[in-house]
């Protein structure tokens, strides 16, 4: 996932807050059988679904146990690929990767909804844009949510009984209109939706934040590597990142792939989530430092699935 | 490239006619430069643009001189990236592998027209249907026109001169109609199209085949591994295709890919036509081996560019 700019402010970024319940009210780490102070984490691989090398790499997480939910791109050529695996080696906590964009040079998908009915979504050849700023610009709200709801209802007819809601590059914070259809295709499934507790609702008009976020689990810190300083290693980085977070629901994104050369095309002329950054992902989580310092923090992991019958 | 039913007898099988021009009429061979009789050779790869791995192999056995010719997937998703390839490094003998089909179990797409405008090519997730036998029970040829015509026109948008058109398992003889535009296309475009000099018009009505072929450099012979006897080695099995090629046009189809990950996926349930069996055409159309049986047989290599020229 790369992020909008309206997102960007919240990721790699330490967002502490002290979940507190109204009183009588349990926290969400109680309900969920800790204390209330507790550090909950999800591990959480985004954009499941987009090349076999990533879903091959998805996998290896989700069988190891390094990662505690993900998200599916089904617009992308291999989410087939990914719901085959599912369906025989699942359940896996899998939400939906709400995807407007394809932001690749040179490998490209459009919508799943016929083009002449999200025309306000596609480029002259019929892929999504690039970027979350053209979807801003372009998006008809109405075919937006046309096609939000093609693609859970697709990863619900192959097989996928989806955890939670999510937005591949952060587009459906690109405009109110479409933040609004997200925690309504939310609320009306049943599926909490990535929300953070602040940093989305600035540009909202009064009121829209209270009654888009009531009722939904709204996560204390986000944390992703948004760009790697060469001074450190990497998993430096990630000990900084960890070390930070605070009480309450956290959720840190990894991008996994295998670095070959499928990946390396997709990615070509990215090295920001590029293939070897990605290599880079799946080697920490699946490694024994990350238990580690998990450990070290008293970091309980947690899947999106819990925080939904928590709900 | 599999193919339907309707073509499978001229595929790996021996067609040997004897062209002679009409009174005072040059044959193709000496429009070429080369004796009458001469036994000329194209070296296809099909497929180009279903996988990054076949893009890989491709761009390889092009740069090696070990092919003389291929043909592209529009609609596949690793289209673009060939026409970038192309763009950077070509121009290449390339023509435009018409495809109505999506034959792999996980990997799948659709038209690159909008789905309502082809909705008689797609199945009930929008992809095209799998096999050409449903090409041939649902397509409406206007709409499998629109969508051939778009595959031509966005390859050329894309920076792409096509040299030829042929098809993707064959599927525009899945009907004459289909036939019918095939050629029709063809024409229009000043392009050859892939007929063979016989074994195609067996179901056409009469008088159809002669209207069809009018003009066309049909092809005297066409060889394609088809499924491979255990008991022969690889380069035994294409020994006896190069052998058994006689005077005129003949066609050689192959299959390249590179042996990964993503191509074993892409194939996954299907041996023949898989990943190691084109990992092992790569290699043998790379060999010195291939040039030497070349050699050996006095063929000459030509492409679709000068067949197309010589029209």
């Amino acid at each position: 996932m790369k992020i909008s700019t309206g997102m960007a402010v919240l990721c790699g970024a330490i967002l502490v807050t002290v979940p507190t319940g109204a009183a009588g009210q349990q926290t969400l780490a109680e309900k969920l059988g800790y204390d209330a102070g507790a550090k909950l984490l999800i591990v959480h691989a985004d954009d499941i679904g987009v090349a076999r090398s990533v879903n091959v790499a998805t996998a290896r997480a989700f069988e190891h146990g390094a990662i505690t939910s993900g998200s599916v791109m089904v617009p992308c050529p291999w989410f087939p690929d990914f719901a085959a695996f599912y369906r025989d080696h699942g359940p896996f906590d899998v939400g939906i990767h709400l995807t407007l964009t394809a932001e690749w040079d040179y490998y490209k998908w459009g919508g799943i909804s016929p083009a002449g009915e999200i025309a306000s979504l596609l480029d002259e050849y019929g892929h999504f844009y690039a970027t979350v700023e053209e979807v801003a610009q372009h998006a008809d709200p109405a075919e937006a949510e046309r096609e939000m709801r093609a693609q859970i209802e697709r990863a619900i007819a192959l097989g996928i009984r989806p955890t939670h809601l999510d937005t591949h590059m952060g587009s459906v914070m690109a405009r109110p209109e479409l933040m609004q259809i997200y925690v309504r295709l939310g609320k009306e499934y049943g599926l909490p939706v990535l929300l953070p507790s602040r940093g989305w609702s600035e540009n909202l008009p009064q009121g829209m934040r209270d009654d888009l976020a009531a009722g939904l689990p709204l996560l204390d810190g986000l944390y992703m590597m948004l760009a790697h300083d060469p001074s450190k290693s990497w998993s430096e980085a990630y000990g900084e990142m960890i070390a930070a977070i605070g009480p309450g629901l956290n959720q840190l994104i990894v991008h996994l792939a295998v670095d070959d050369t499928e990946m390396q095309a997709v990615t070509v002329n990215h090295p920001d989530f590029g293939s070897a950054w990605r290599q880079k992902d799946l080697d920490f989580v699946m490694s024994q430092e990350f238990k580690d310092l998990l450990a070290a923090h008293d970091i309980r992991l947690v899947s999106w699935d819990q925080v939904r019958k928590a709900m």
